[in-house]
């Protein structure tokens, strides 16, 4: 096994895309040899840029992303992107509904672009997610760009798993508001407003501005996150919007907010899998029912939940 | 301290409202009293009826609260409302904004009436809602209604929270579509399409019908969701609405469903604070730094998160 994970890790970082497929679906399905991929991969990781791209459905985040794609192709950067759709429970290597348009990039060996489900996970990022990032970081993309539709929850899971947070708006859809409304607004590091083309755009643009001021408490040397407008069917405004991505990577290296972000994340990443450990413990033990004969317990009013819970923590602790 | 949050408790049960208001802030400040509070009540609380009610801005929440407020008053039921608002920080037994079609009933003393800020917290459903419904249950109220705007992931939470989950829409807000995407059509009891004397709200019936019939796949004597019409603020439909909670509370109770639903209640309760612990416990390893450190040798590429993980467990475990 030890050989069949070194080699199929070999394969994947010469560009093979179906040794790359293989170590994803091996992390999505918590396959037994999950522990050995990732200790193979930790030596590789960490080089990538990666960028989260969020927003409504409708406002053309595939498009934007296929615009993106031929942006870093052509100055040779190696691309993975990630299509999170959390209405789906298939993910695959397959280019599925509005993904057709990325099938420009489907016969581009510098091109790796996965579908992931997270049906059943509402908030959008199921917990494979950082993992399967970190494959294709590791297999030596240059830049991996995370797609998710944002509803709520979901630009914020991004935001913690990307280094430049993109929120996209199209004029018309009330975006601006409902994102006001969600308190997402300021997780952004850049907004696009796409279909600049059509009418509203401009109001958009406008109420967004004047959102972002409003909110505006920023320390000295702080980024300033930019509104951009981009037409993307029509690749206008995609050299702009690769610049300001430029631009926030160079703020964050120079500021060391790349660094925090990455510490954090990484903390984050180790904290999540050491409580899911844990709840797996207490779900174990008294052969399987303590927590149940806790909840008893509440129910029939002889304890609390936090003396249920005071007891509970003394038994994972043995 | 422990005579005056017994006192606290039996004047709160007297149906004293500033002590029951008291007591939630308690609950929600985490106060060092909170675990005292929560064994006193603990012998009092598991007979309040909890109804949650959720629903996109704009579908009448406040209203059709109002409305079976009075429903239930005229029965003489006691009633605690807990009005999440996940757009504010704000806390406190004030009526704030919409609420204001409550102050109808902010005079009867048989009705208490509490706004839950949760800004900072997507879910739109506080670690605080759980101890708060608790602490209107013990203090005696028949009927516990808890509002919240539907933001996909509340929807869920409210879900876990009440007996009886109810999803508003109202025509013309293409939240049928929405629901579906967001895949938070499966959690209702009961759908209510409010604003039913509205253009359009035959359609938003019919199609809510025909989403419901299509995902159909139910067990022999299970719970079929109905779908009701009602013109909350000219109290239209109220009558058949708390029929029809009357109707679930009856299936809960025959089923077993209400025991389960309270049982597996309690034990997430008791987990989340046992796992709140572990993390607490986990951020004061090693003087504070454990995981720190470990994310460093993870940046590094020393280590992997899953090998991370796996120390921080056993340094949990002693």
């Amino acid at each position: 096994m030890a050989r069949d994970v070194g080699a199929l890790v070999a394969r994947a970082r010469e560009g093979d895309p179906r040794s790359v497929g293989r170590l994803i679906s091996l992390v999505e399905n918590a396959a037994p040899e999950l522990r050995e991929v990732m200790a193979a991969l930790a030596p590789h990781a960490g080089s990538a840029r990666l960028i989260g791209l969020t927003g409504s459905p409708g406002v053309g985040k595939s498009t934007t992303t296929s615009a993106l794609l031929s942006s870093y192709r052509a100055r040779g950067d190696r691309v993975g992107v990630l299509a999170i759709d959390p209405t789906s429970p298939f993910s695959g290597g397959a280019l599925l509904g509005d993904r057709v348009r990325m099938q420009d990039h489907a016969l581009d060996p510098g091109v790796y672009i996965r579908s992931m489900g997270t049906r059943g996970n509402l908030g959008g990022v199921s917990w494979a997610t950082p993992q399967a990032i970190r494959v294709l970081d590791a297999v030596g993309c240059d830049v991996v760009i995370i797609e998710t539709v944002g509803v709520g929850q979901a630009e914020v899971a991004i935001a913690s798993l990307a280094d430049s947070t993109v929120v996209m708006l199209a004029p018309g859809l009330g975006d601006g508001i409902q994102a006001a409304k969600a308190g997402i607004l300021e997780i952004a590091d850049l907004y696009v407003v796409n279909k600049a083309d059509r009418e509203g755009a401009t109001q958009t643009v406008r109420d967004l501005k004047s959102m972002l001021t409003l909110g505006e408490k920023r320390a000295p040397g702080a980024w300033k996150p930019p509104v951009l407008s981009t037409v993307s069917v029509k690749n206008e405004g995609i050299t702009e919007f690769v610049e300001e991505l430029d631009r926030h990577q160079a703020w964050l290296l120079e500021s060391g907010e790349l660094e925090n972000r990455r510490r954090r994340r990484a903390a984050e990443e180790i904290e999540v899998l050491a409580v899911t450990a844990l709840r797996e413990r207490m779900g174990d033990l008294s052969g399987g029912d303590l927590l149940g004969e806790l909840a008893d317990e509440v129910l029939a009013g002889k304890t609390d939940p936090y003396a249920a819970a005071d007891r509970l923590v003394a038994a994972v602790e043995g």
